[in-house]
This record gives C-alpha cells, structure tokens and sequence, in this order.
C-alpha cells in the first residue's frame, strides 16, 4: 500500500473533538497496516490552542504515543500569541508553525495530503 | 459537464447537520445536471453512526433516495461497534467499510474527491 | 512563492466561526507576502447566509475590506431563496453563485484549492 497523506485540522477548544480526532489517527494508522504506511499531521489554530490549556492527561498521553509514532502535531504561533497560551504547556511531541491557516493550504497542495475536518 | 467527484463526511450525531448534507446532495446533483454527472459519497463516522438510532423517517427516506440515485452512503465499523449501533439499524441504501476515515483518505487520493464538511 | 489557491466553507449562522474564518484569510494573506500570491474563496451557504441578516459592522467591514484585496466571497442562491435572506442585505463584496456546494467541488478540482472549513 502507498503512503497515506493526511492532514487533520482542528479549531475549537473541544476536549471530545479532540479525542475524535486521536481515533480517527490510530484507526487510520492501524488500517493502513502500521505507523510507516501513513504521513499524518494535525493541525490546531484559532481557538483551538486553548485545548492544551490543563489538557486531560489521558489525551495529552495518546497525542504524545502519536507524535512518537510520526505524526506531526502542530500549533499556530499566531493563535497561541493571540490566545496567551505558552509553548511550553503544549504536550510533548507537540511543535508549532508560524501560521496553522498557511500549513494547511501547503500540505494539501505541496504534499497531496487529504483534509479531514472531526 | 464532467463528472463531479465529492465526499461529504459527517461526525456528529446531529440530525439537522444531516438534513444540510442530503440538501447539498440533492443540490449539487440538480445543478450539475442529474446524478449521471456525479460521483458522491457520504462516509459516517465517529459519534455521527448515533444518526441512525431512531431516525426520523423523513430523512431516512430522503438518504435512501439519493443512494437509489447512486449516492454512495456508507458508515464506519469502527464506529458502529464503539457506539453499539447494530448494521440492521442503518437506513436502506447505507453500506458499511471496515474503517470510515481510510476511506474518506482513499476518496480524496485515489479517487480525486472534492472534501465537504457540512 | 506560487500562488495558494484556497477555499473557505461556511453554512452555520455563527459569527464567531465567521472572525476565525477572517482571521485565517489575514493570517494566510500576511503569511503569503500579500494578496497577490493567494487565490481565497470564501463560500457560505446552508443556514450560513443567516449571518448577513444584522452583520456585526466590524465583521461586515473585515469582509468587505478582504474582498477589495481580491478574496472571492460567495453566498448560494439557493440558501439565499430557502432562508428567505435577500441579496440586499450582504455585505458590501459578497456575491452570489447559483448553488454553493457546486461551487465549493468546483474551485476544489478545476482550480486545485485546498479546503478549509473553519
């Protein structure tokens, strides 16, 4: 099976969502028959960044096993100034980009990926 | 004209968010000139297979419609088995895949499907 | 830089969502170095054009201000018609398009632009 490219985009600050969208990854990973079969990112801008504001330790742990198993998490910098959150309360494996809105647009026309909205 | 390639996804278990997709369906087939033009699909997933425990009759009867037009409406396995909702629940015409989100990835690269989130 | 080529899509009757949507126009713009090198639509349709019933001033001018550096904003004629929402109260740029789901599959394989729904 060919690499699956993937991008999942999420901007409100919905723990439930959020959860949504880790299984929608570890489904897409486990049917595509393992982590190296899939270059998957998940994208958060807008309010979206205030979900890692006391992010619930069972997500902040299945995102961290994500990101170890290659997909790229990525907040906006333009929305983590614009909403006062720190780098440094973002989960581990979690990095930033200057502009989320800019990265989206990239992945889907440089890289091919498929857009997902949970 | 033709013809138009096009994924709907739906995740939330939100009966009026149906009612918009089936009109989009409904739309988008008369506008590009009956349903020979199109190449649509609808992939439920997540929380969104709640939509078929006790639908309303209505739009049951208008998604049944679209999939006799040719509309490929399928629901994730995944999802059935985590929410509890039985296949024999699904509306007539609603297929199932073994994972919904392999799917809307295979739609949009494989098969060139414009992406829609209602 | 090449040009971005990118779709908006909104059909709820949510101003909140409406500023996000606005601010990944402005964020995407200053990111690309300026209007010039990005080809934004922005198409509402669905319960979505009820935002153009009472428009906040500062929304309305954010729009129209975006407009005039060239982002395409549409509502559906359709929605316009089932919502009972008339083309006199859109803000001062927005134009119409006989079916917005056509337009939305349409700018995504005739003019390869990623999707966005904020």
């Amino acid at each position: 099976m060919a690499v699956l490219n993937v991008v999942l985009h999420m901007d409100d600050p919905d723990a439930k969502r959020l959860g949504i969208g880790l299984t929608n990854l570890e489904n897409l990973i486990r049917a595509a028959g393992g982590p190296a079969h899939v270059n998957a990112h998940f994208v958060v801008n807008g309010p979206g960044v205030l979900l890692f504001r006391g992010l619930q330790p069972d997500l902040a742990e299945r995102l961290s096993g994500l990101a170890e198993a290659g997909v790229h998490f990525v907040a906006c910098q333009n929305a983590l100034r614009a909403k006062g959150v720190d780098v440094s309360e973002l989960p581990s494996g979690m990095k930033t980009v200057a502009a989320g809105i800019l990265e989206l647009v990239r992945l889907q026309q440089e890289e091919g990926c498929a857009y997902i909205k949970p």
